[in-house]
């Protein structure tokens, strides 16, 4: 079985590595296409030299095609009595760890994508551009499209679906509400309305033309299975691949993916201002996972950075995200290759 | 293929309807009976008299196995100053609505299962009992495995399937965020940490080793299928029953669920005082769906009761609970057996 989308694109296994920010760069993505899946490249966190690097790093190690994604936010305007409030929110946390909370500057903390970029990507000509939170001006689209990219975007709901069909994206990943990190919502902000995905990808299926990628609790061979069943072209992996080698999660991360913790995540906007599926930590504990003081995305990333910094140092994740998906049983130490011939195992032939 | 569950129960197809209080009696489970699936009969809102009159009917309409469903809540303590607050937040409602407030009794509005409702079982002999929010009093439990019933209870986290097990259920029902209805939560009340089917069902496959029913977010064959693939030994459908004629569903929650509005569904407390999911009402945009103020369950009932009489009396949904899952789209008007049968179309030989 070769689904049409995997001919687009000359994939060997409808596989598609989720691109994770602050988790993973080139290495895993190249492990991923070399394995004949799509491998992403997360870029948000990327300013113009890191970005450039990256892509001259991932195009040295494969020849295949990948994926490199982007936010496309609208930079919210600074908001400095919201600010305050967030710091004053944050304020015994900082006295706490001895941290002077006036030295901490204001910033964004994610770009979202931008001309530079679009001019970086036109000499790499990636087979497939991904976006998060809607879509870029058509301006950059356009400039994206020339080279001939694969232009692709989240739908959280039905409505986000057609919305990208009509502005002429080639496929729509479905992303169900157990998918870990950034929500992809645009059209809407109550988290309350968002999907699983057992729901969600038969319906956007259903609802546009275009191929669903499906996106969310995806672990195993099961689940990909189980994706296509319901009408995939192809499934969405992240957080399985979280613990192999290739990928930068940091030490801290790794052994909350293995504890008994990880069994328990929830959507919370305290560390960009966006709700983000991550295990729960103290921070999301003692103020709630979801508040109304966090700054809009993103600028409720700097006034966290400090603590997260110190409470790291003496290894506690109590102030870090720690992004994952509903099921990290799937999450397993061996090369991001050999896991992804092996979620596709179950797919009937 | 045939899943040990269905060999266990002598059933046809791995295929059961989700029992639904409010919106079907024995009519609906009686035909999915027939047509080789396993009906519910959902007594949480029947007295006895009413249980008494839906089992004889039950019986009379069909010989093959069946279950009837029963909450197990606590019944709460009254707490008259949280009545209070709650008939305030209501009272400009009431005002609208020309209802006079003084006037609107108390009272549970569901009851938990009980030694009366054990005994009349007792005559009945239903193959399986299931249970909502738990399990009861293992005296009440020895009283429904005595004739030899096959118990089984809601699980929405791994931790829940566990403590189920260790409690010798014969069958876990993996309720996934999607459902429609009442979560079946018991260990924990925060929905923030409640579980998308893709993510829960899985999990609770390997965390078992019972046979494990998934339910939330399967509305058609595709969805059987996937479900089956994620290792369920059979499929709970709920939702996609509600149009069938043999329901009771109400002419006003019919024209909702055809309508665009039933893809908008959130989980609310205002209706019961547990969290439920319901396509978004008037009464739930305005006071948000989860609301702190509402009593405990299923004590907000009572207050809600005579606005949603006034309210529907002039054709608005507005204070009613529509309950539905997060996938409408298997809905159709035909008899439930044929729906039943549909089900199990990709069902792979």
């Amino acid at each position: 079985m070769t689904t049409m989308l995997q001919t687009m694109l000359g994939l060997e296994l409808p596989i598609i590595q989720a691109p994770m920010a602050g988790v993973q760069g080139h290495a895993l993505a190249a492990a991923v296409s070399n394995a004949g899946g799509l491998g992403s490249l997360p870029c948000a966190m990327l300013d113009a030299a890191a970005l450039k690097a990256e892509l001259t790093a991932l195009q040295a190690q494969t020849t295949r095609p990948f994926n490199v994604n982007f936010f496309c936010h609208a930079p919210p305007a600074p908001d400095a009595a919201r600010e305050a409030r967030w710091r004053a929110a944050l304020a015994p946390y900082y006295a706490e760890h001895g941290i002077d909370a006036a030295s901490i500057p204001a910033g964004p903390g994610r770009r979202p994508f931008d001309a530079e970029a679009a001019e970086l990507l036109a000499a790499v000509r990636p087979a497939v551009v991904s976006f998060h939170f809607g879509l870029p001006s058509p301006e950059l689209l356009a400039q994206v499209r020339a080279w001939g990219a694969r232009v692709w975007s989240s739908a959280t709901t039905v409505d986000e679906a057609r919305w990208l069909e009509a502005r002429g994206v080639d496929a729509v990943v479905a992303q169900g509400v157990e998918a870990g990190g950034h929500r992809g919502m645009f059209l809407a902000d109550d988290i309350a309305t968002q999907v699983g995905t057992f729901a969600l990808l038969p319906q956007v299926v259903r609802a546009v033309k275009l191929p669903v990628i499906a996106a969310g609790g995806i672990a195993d061979a099961d689940g990909v299975a189980a994706a296509l069943a319901l009408g995939a072209a192809a499934a969405q992996v992240g957080t399985a691949y979280l613990l192999c080698p290739e990928a930068t999660t940091s030490t801290l991360h790794r052994a909350a993916l293995q504890s008994d913790a990880a069994r328990t995540t929830a959507l919370t906007n305290l560390y960009t201002g966006r709700p983000a599926r991550g295990i729960v930590t103290r921070l999301m504990r003692e103020l709630g996972p979801m508040s109304d003081v966090a700054p809009a995305f993103p600028l409720a990333t700097a006034a966290i950075a400090p603590l997260r910094a110190a409470a790291e140092k003496r290894g506690s994740g109590d102030f870090s995200p720690l992004w994952a998906g509903q099921n990290v049983t799937g999450c397993k130490a061996v090369p991001a290759g050999e896991l992804t011939r092996e979620l596709v195992a179950r797919i009937p032939g």
